[in-house]
């Protein structure tokens, strides 16, 4: 019923009105395939990708759903083209940020500036609530701000020590990275806030929003199969941007630390973006709800709104500094 | 000659001039037999126990001094009831203590209050510069002291955290103390300071005033013949003073941690201190150069002058116990 109701104000050309209506319907029927299929349809006019999304969540619940199956036969190709070009152009644009001369004062300065950013927004999704000149002054002094929590300066601190973990060793690194070198960083990242827990599994249950991490007992199995997977030709045959995002949702999907997961995940992410020649990246604080969607709609059986999330941000950041400097 | 001098000086009555010689020529010749022998005795009418500390280190360095001797003969009984003496008397303040009751509000207090003021002289000791106010603030919210640097907070947040260990952990520990403990206090002393060196021994050579703590290479023998020493008969046969005091030197003479191992060596004192019914002590920043003073008479080969400060300390807080409530 709402379904010809978002219809019919589509058909009058009320969009809101028929996004809000299909919105609900999803709300009260999110693995209904009519449900997605019909919003889908709606949607593919404007957002080809969205739309193939849709048809694909259709078919994750009734994978012989007759109309999802023809739409994702005819989307699918062109998102996939879509992601493709999207890939070609962030790698020519990494051709250009490698060209950039080392020594250019103005991209010394943006490096720096954007290592305190990516501090700044790192703690700052996590909760800390040192803002960009506080933390900027912690990293560089390390004098406290008065007021602030002792543990809010500690994150920081533990930043500082992974990112120069990292810039001096993990990117020379011989081989292929691996999970001891995801422990190390967060002995780092962890270190300052909990000595006895950074660099060690956890040994409790923890929940996430509405995902549940495997139990404890299988955490070490877990990280030995993503161990695996890291060193597998399965993995070093993807592009480095879609390694980047995977390690990184699969790090989150395990949950491995009791805290600390995402700090680490997304230095791990940045590791692998870097050894391939990419700025690190910064998933920004204010973007924290559309990451945690993404991270969400992964866990729902698609990981590419993730993957496509992390592939904007890697071209946005190399935006910034090829129109910068 | 200088000796000379400050006899008749002495028997000018002029006390003052005939110790200021005295002392110069102890400086002038540390080890010579005859200076710290002529000290001793113009020493003795005052403070036997001073007089004989100088008899034996003339005879440690020429055991067949024949004044020494004799004159040690003399004073070594008495000096010896002294020690006893006051360890009786500490015997009695103790039971006087144990007998407090525990409910009492004033006794409530007064714990709580030494609790920060044990933190704060622990780490004004080694450098720290939060006064008592400002370390209480942070032991009490954690929240942190403008203008402070992050790592001051963190050593009293070490030390926090250390105590909490030993106060529900050490303190009821069936059977002995032993090396391990010493590195789960470590662990927690310093791990907020540098989690990569707290609880692992050095591995680099340190050195502290005159002293000369053995290689790194040399340190895990050490701790293990300390450890083989713990569970002695010979160590569970001193009085606890003793033992506290004695374990605190040899603690601090291998100095098996790159930094913390005052802190660490002072709590352990404390763990032994408190197993046996005492109260825990503080070692006053104002009292530093004592300590260091008695330390350094320990590596000279005499440890009763340390163990002497460590009674005298455990009396001074007994009775700071028993006065104020
Ligand atoms: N639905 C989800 N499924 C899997 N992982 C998620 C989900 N939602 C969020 N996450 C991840 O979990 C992280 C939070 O985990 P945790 O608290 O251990 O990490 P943190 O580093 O302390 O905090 P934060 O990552 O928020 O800075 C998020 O940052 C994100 O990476
Ligand atoms: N001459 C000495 N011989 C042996 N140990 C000494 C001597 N002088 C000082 N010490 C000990 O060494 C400690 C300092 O060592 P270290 O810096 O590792 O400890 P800390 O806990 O960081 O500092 P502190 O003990 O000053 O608080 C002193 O506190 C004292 O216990
Ligand atoms: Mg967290
Ligand atoms: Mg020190």
């Amino acid at each position: 019923y709402t379904l010809k109701q978002a219809w019919r104000s589509a058909r009058k050309g009320d969009k809101k009105k028929a996004t809000k209506l299909f919105v609900y319907a999803i709300r009260m029927a999110p693995r209904h395939p009519d449900v997605l299929n019909n919003y889908g349809e709606f949607l593919e006019h404007e957002d080809v990708i969205q739309a193939e999304y849709y048809y694909t969540a259709a078919l994750s619940h009734y994978p012989y759903h007759q109309l999802a199956l023809s739409n994702r036969k005819r989307t699918l190709p062109l998102v996939q083209q879509i992601d493709r070009d999207r890939l070609a152009r962030i790698a020519a644009k990494r051709s250009k940020f490698y060209a950039l001369p080392l020594t250019d004062p103005a991209l010394i300065r943006m490096k720096r500036e954007s290592y305190y950013q990516h501090v700044y927004h790192t703690v700052a999704i996590e909760g800390n609530t040192m803002n960009l000149q506080m933390t900027r002054a912690v990293i560089e002094n390390r004098i406290a701000i008065g007021g602030k929590s002792v543990m809010e300066h500690n994150e920081i601190i533990g930043m500082d020590e992974a990112l120069s973990y990292i810039n001096t060793t993990l990117i020379n690194k011989a081989g292929l990275l691996d999970v001891q070198d995801i422990l190390q960083i967060h002995r780092r990242v962890y270190g300052f806030s909990d000595p006895f827990e950074a660099g060690n599994y956890r040994n409790s249950q923890v929940y996430i929003a509405d995902h549940v991490p495997p139990p404890p007992g299988q955490v070490a199995a877990k990280m030995t199969e993503f161990d695996n997977w890291l060193k597998s030709s399965e993995a070093r045959q993807l592009h480095p941007i879609e390694l980047a995002a995977l390690a990184h949702y699969k790090l989150v999907h395990i949950h491995p630390f009791v805290d600390g997961n995402g700090r680490t995940a997304r230095l791990f992410m940045n590791c692998i973006l870097m050894r391939a020649g990419f700025p690190p990246i910064i998933i920004r604080v204010h973007d924290r709800f559309h990451y945690y969607q993404y991270l969400s709609q992964a866990n729902d059986g698609d990981v590419r709104p993730f993957m496509r999330f992390i592939a904007d941000t890697t071209e946005f950041t190399l935006d910034e500094y090829l129109n910068y400097t």
